[in-house]
């Protein structure tokens, strides 16, 4: 298992991920600054503490997978593009991350949900 | 105004909010591939064409503006978190990008809609 301190911010992310998925929550731990901030925007939910994150995860429900489509990061931002999945359903939900010497200070998470096209762009739009 | 070839991930999506929100039409369709594809998963919508994406803009309704919050690059993808106001409206947005030769060949936006939590976590979080 690769645990330990990781420094490259496009790393950090891709090591987020993976120790989430693994349910290595010692190894995600080592990742979080103490004070790290996880917020959802889209449901004004905020955690401002390491470990009520880390517990948040562990307790949440469903045998839910994630598998990383686009990592991107540098010394101070990130982001994830990933599909998350639990059973037959799965979907498409994004985070960005801010780093402050190499641990993860905050994380925004987005969950997006279908909806049907506005009109007034059929002439230019196919749908799948 | 800056238009022109730009190479550096990280700086061709700036320059795409950038032209975007300036109406600069023709720099925009400068960043883009004559086969751009564009697609909103949330809705199942696709353009494949640059002339057609940049119509879409062109007549998307509203003042709208973008302010970008984020901005990640490397020479393959790229990412935006952005602020989109039309009035006193406002939200967050996030585009993605894949990159081929310095130009943007698939574009991947979301707009995600504010819901209510589901139950089961208030022990751990707070709202705003």
């Amino acid at each position: 298992m690769t645990n330990g301190p990781v420094t490259d911010g496009k790393a950090l992310v891709a090591q987020f991920v993976q120790r989430l998925e693994r349910r290595d929550w010692a190894g995600l731990a080592e990742l979080l600054d103490p004070d790290v901030v996880y917020e959802i925007p889209q449901s004004r939910e905020r955690i401002s503490n390491r470990d009520r994150y880390v517990t948040f995860n562990a307790e949440y429900p469903g045998d839910w997978h994630l598998e990383p489509q686009v990592v991107l990061g540098d010394d101070r931002n990130g982001s994830v593009l990933f599909n998350w999945s639990v059973g037959d359903e799965s979907s498409l939900a994004i985070a960005f991350f801010k780093f402050v010497d190499g641990r993860i200070t905050k994380i925004t998470d987005f969950w997006p949900e279908p909806y049907e096209p506005p009109p007034g762009r059929e002439h230019l739009v196919e749908r799948w």
